[in-house]
Order: structure tokens, then C-alpha cells, then sequence
């Protein structure tokens, strides 16, 4: 997507043809630096310090740190080496252990020699199939956003979002706000109500600068302020991402999710759900009794990092001195709260039968 | 309530006999400060700038402001524009109209002469009033904790709270966590997850500040947090306190208040609202439809300020440069959400009914 006046993905091979370059995400919104990863090493440190993150981006960049650990040897148990160390970068990423997987399958067999040039071919391969997933999410649920347009025509449309599931967290478009991005470059009036998303602030940080970026209107809100839009008629519809999704339709999404999702249902306030079918766990058949929810670090809660008026970047506690935090980083939202599921395949019921629909392959073991 | 060892109240008269102190809650939790306000243009600049907040405090500080304006002159005019002053600091705040309305009724029909020293008296009264009235409240609300005390013997209480109902809130005790306080106080074993209540952070700044300062456990989460914690049984029961009761039971309180008793509802948790009758306001029939929400600058949602490593105090950016922010400060709480109101005069259902068997005196003009 657009920064100023130039297109760009999040991920893409340096003009040098092998070296990698990444939008370095850790100093956004306050800088737009862009990395450069030469070794398997920068690759690895790249995921597991977050200057990539969101689960397709973390599995684009593993395939390119696999090329470069062949560049320097392509053996097999350089191959094996390299693999190993990125899947231990997140252990919970599960797009992480299916792009290795991807790459291990498509390379093993093949004389080392051969595997340098084939790897960029899969790992490109990777990236493109990103775009082209998330592409078709965005042009899927760009029809939710012109029917609520040929509602109020004229009007504005107001759409709630929590985190960050945009083109910053893919390759290019995003899940959720690529309906988003098809809607404002078809020229729909779209006005982007953007949950901070605390303790990260994912919403204010990256969603708010990618949407200022690619110049789509929106607010930054506090995180409880979701409700009183619903109640008072200010939100047309909601649309977050997933970073899993049961078999039965219950979405685990960045904590606070749930909360969005009862404003909603409350309000009659249309909730989705955007999703790459990657992100699909067919193996959990209850979200809410079985997806397991990560603790971070309290200091994530107390401690906040941003610039200083000097246009320093600079850590501050926020919170009363010797108070414990809890940070449960997810939540599970029940599929009865979800309007639907957006996916590359079209839009379904967010329910086992909704979704065996739209993935009929995946329901013969059942 | 305890500060180490010592007992405070948030605001008294200064040793001189007509000067008011008052705990300059902006400088918490970092460091404890006691600031001096020698004039009604003192007393009007700590409400605005929220040295003082919460209902029951703001009226008191108002009221000892209209003092402070009477010392320098105590003529009609004078009476007249220091509440006049007074009232436009927080408009929403009903306790601020209250207290000035007891003030110019106890004063306008006595000699100029005679009322600064009235005028103290009753800017006590007010003051040690809230306190009774408080600890009322307390001792209301103990029972529920009792009660769920007694369904799991020997097990923690564990008690949501949003934003700051606390002593800091009031003269003394609080509304909310008064009930948390005679609990504690009383042996019985509670723990308080503190909503840190963002933008402002009342509840990780202030509401942890004081539970840690006189001894309650407790544990500050994200405002995300409340629904996955009620919907994985971690929550006993939500007390919250209330800015404006309408006569119909609703109930303005900061804004995120009405999602965490959407989630309270969702999964049969009790949510109670504590508050004392200066907090209802009888004129409003229907407090979701006719309550006004305040609307903030878009800086508190932007900006953080906290202390760095060093000490210092600082103030820092956390958002994307450029992008606007919404800051609705309140939300509304409908009553079919609230289990009961915790008041002075006992436990109510949230309903017209429920208030007119605690306030028969108020429906007199229905």
C-alpha cells in the first residue's frame, strides 16, 4: 500500500536480487526505516525481536531467511539448521512452521546446488500467494462496505477495527482493512474508528499510521470507547482479524476482541471477522473451551515506549509504582457474536458448517 | 484510607483554619503531594485540571471554593459569579451543581458579613457528610462480598473495578471501594482487578495507588482484559461507581464501563453500581437516550505521561504522528446490565421502582 506517494509491501528482495528488505516495525509510527537482512541470522532475529510481525509476514520472512542460509551453505543439514533456528523464533506462529515446512518440502529433495535459486522461487511464491489471499479478503468484504454505503447513500460508512490486522501484518492489503483499502480506493466514503489496542497499541501505532499513510480517514479511540459508537449509532460495521480460528467458528483475536464483539451483537452492529484460511486450526473444535491464551509480560501493561517532544524515543511507567499487571494477550470470541467470516474463498457463517462450505476439502476426516 | 501508616482524607483545612489542602492527584502515582488552594480561582483550576476529580471530591472542592471566593468578597455578585465559576469547570458533573446549590441556598438569604463563616461550616458538613455517606455505601456493599465469600469458603473474592471509585474519588472511602475496603478491613480475603482505564488511566494510576497504600491485593490489566477474565470464571463480582444514575436505573460512568457489563451479563457475573443519591439525577428518565457525554481533547488518547528510568517525569507520543483521536470520556450503562445499585440507604434493583423504594421522598412530583 501507499506511503506518501510510493507503493509498498512489507517484505521484498533488495535490488541487489538476494539480499532482503523489510519495513522495520519496531520504530514505526515515529520512524519508516527500512532493514536490510543479509543472513539467516537477521532473519531470525527480525521475527523474534518483532521488526516483522502478523502471522503471514512472520512466515514470508522465515522462507526468505532460508535462502539465505542456503546462499551461504545449501546442505542438507544447513537446510535443517536454518529451519530449526527460525521455527524456535515464535513458537506459537503457525504460519511460521508452514512456510518452513513449505520450503523443507520443496527443497530437500533437490541437488544443493539447485536449491539457492528454487528457494527465492518459493519463498516469492509465498509472499505473492500472501498478496493475492489477502487481496481477495479485501475485495470479498468490500461488498459488506458497498451494501452499507447503498444504505446511506452519500453517507460516510464508520468501521470499527481492533489491533492490527493490515497490510502491515501480511505482505500487502491486510485481512481486515483490505475491505477497507478496496473501499477507499473505489472511492466509498470509509471513516476508520481505530482501537488503540492496549498494551501495544497496534491500533494506534500501526494501524492508524498505515491508514494515515495510504490517506484513509480515520480515529485513534481508547480501547473503551467502542461501546458508546455502537449504542449511539456511530459504527456501521465492525471488521477484525484472527490469529486462530476454531472449526466451529469461534475467533481467537488480540484481547479485547470479545468486548467489540457484545457491544456489537448488543446493537445489532454487523461483526466480521477477516481471515486467510491459513489461520484456520481445523483440529479445535471449541475456541472458547480449547485455544490456549498466551501471558506476556506485566512491564507491557505498567511501561509505555514513545517520543519525547526532543524526538527521543523513551520508556515511562505508567502505573503505580509496585502494582502487579496481568497481560492475557488474547481472547476467544464466540462464532455466536460473529455476523461472518471473511475469507479468500468468499464470506460464510462463522460456524463448522459455514466454514465446511467454503473448505469442503478440509472436513473428510471427520 | 492509609497512606503508609498515616490517614488521609483527599481534601481538609489547612492547619491556618481557612486555606484547603488538598492531595494533587495529577502528580500520582509517581509521587504524593499535597497542594494548597487559597483562592476560588485555586479551587476552579484543580476540578478543571483534575487535581481533584470524582463526583463527591469535585463538590466538596467546589464548595470550599465558594468559601475561598467569600473571603475576598461576600457580597451577592460575588456569590453569584464564584458559582457560576465553579459550575463550568466539568460540566457533567452533577455533584459540582449539587454542592453549589447547598452552598448559595445556605448563604444568599444570610448578611454578607456572616457568610464566610457559614459557608465553612457547610463546606464541612458537605465534606464529612460524603464520608458517612461512603462508609455506608461500604458497609451496604460488604454483604455482597460476604455473600460470595460464603459460597467458596476459604477462596479469594475476586472483584472488577473500572476507573477510580475509590477514597481519591470522595472525601473518604469511596463509593466502589468501600465495599473492597470493609471487606479487607474486616479479614475476609478479596483481590481487585483493576481496570487501568485508559485514556487517563485512573484505575492503574490512582485505583492501584490506593488499594497498594492500605494493603489490598490487586493486579492492574489492560481495559481488553475484564471479558476474558468473566468468561473464564476468574471474576466473582464487578463493582463500579457512577458519575450520573438516571432515574430509570441507567448509569453514566467512565467510558468502557458498559462493555465490561456487557461481559458481566454474558456470563452471569454481578454487576454492581455504587453510589451515593447525589449522584442520581431525577430529571433523567432515560439516562441512555439523555445523558451527555463529555467529550475530551484528543491529546489524553494521544499522549502519555509517566516517569522515566531517570525519575523525571515525562511526557511522550504513542500514536501515529498526524492521526486525530476521539475521546468520549463517559458511557452509559443500560439498567437491565446492572444487578443492583449499592447505595446509603441499602441495595436497590437498577429500575425506577428500585430508587423510588430507597427515595420515596424524590417521587413526589411524578
Amino acid at each position: 500500500m501507499k506511503v506518501g506517494q510510493a507503493d509498498f509491501r512489507t517484505i521484498w528482495l533488495n535490488d541487489d536480487g538476494w539480499s532482503v528488505d523489510i519495513i522495520d516495525q519496531t520504530k514505526l509510527p515515529h520512524e519508516f526505516v527500512i532493514a536490510n537482512l543479509k543472513s539467516v541470522e537477521d532473519a531470525a532475529v527480525a521475527i523474534k525481536d518483532m521488526l516483522v510481525r502478523g502471522a503471514p509476514l512472520i512466515g514470508a520472512t522465515a522462507a526468505y531467511g532460508v535462502c539465505l542460509a542456503l546462499r551461504a551453505n545449501s546442505s542438507d543439514e544447513a537446510l535443517e539448521k536454518a529451519c530449526n533456528m527460525l521455527a524456535a523464533t515464535r513458537p506459537t506462529a503457525i504460519n511460521l512452521n508452514w512456510a518452513l515446512a513449505q520450503m523443507k518440502a520443496g527443497l530437500i529433495d533437490l541437488a544443493p546446488e539447485a536449491r539457492v535459486d528454487i528457494g527465492y522461487e518459493l519463498a516469492a511464491k509465498i509472499s505473492n500467494d500472501d498478496v493475492e489471499t489477502c487481496r481477495r479478503i479485501g475485495k470479498n468484504g468490500l461488498v459488506l462496505i458497498q451494501d452499507a454505503a447503498s444504505r446511506k447513500p452519500g453517507e460516510t460508512i464508520n468501521i470499527l477495527t481492533h489491533c492490527n490486522a493490515g497490510w502491515l501484518a501480511t505482505v500487502d492489503w491486510g485481512t481486515a482493512l483490505s475491505p477497507i483499502y478496496h473501499a477507499h480506493n473505489a472511492g466509498l466514503k470509509v471513516h476508520v474508528w481505530v482501537d488503540e489496542t492496549r498494551p501495544r497499541n497496534q491500533g494506534a501505532a500501526l494501524t492508524a499510521w498505515e491508514l494515515g499513510s495510504h490517506g484513509v480517514p480515520h480515529t485513534i479511540i481508547a480501547d473503551n470507547v467502542g461501546g458508546h459508537l455502537m449504542q449511539n449509532g456511530m459504527v456501521d460495521l465492525c471488521i477484525v482479524g484472527t490469529d486462530r480460528t476454531a472449526s466451529n467458528g469461534d475467533v481467537a483475536n488480540k484481547i479485547g476482541t470479545y468486548l467489540k464483539a457484545l457491544a456489537a451483537l448488543d446493537n445489532d452492529v454487523p461483526f466480521y471477522v477477516a481471515l486467510p484460511h491459513s489461520t484456520i486450526d481445523w483440529s479445535i473444535k471449541d475456541g472458547v473451551k480449547d485455544i490456549p491464551i498466551e501471558q506476556r509480560d506485566g512491564d507491557e501493561v505498567t511501561r509505555m515506549t514513545g517520543r519525547l517532544a526532543s524526538g527521543e524515543i523513551a520508556t515511562i511507567d505508567i502505573s503505580a509504582p509496585g502494582s502487579p499487571a496481568g497481560n492475557y494477550a488474547f481472547d476467544v470470541t464466540p462464532a455466536r457474536m460473529v455476523t461472518g467470516l471473511i475469507t479468500e474463498r468468499g464470506i460464510c457463517e462463522a460456524s463448522s458448517s459455514g466454514l465446511a462450505g467454503l473448505y469442503p476439502e478440509k472436513q473428510s476426516k471427520d
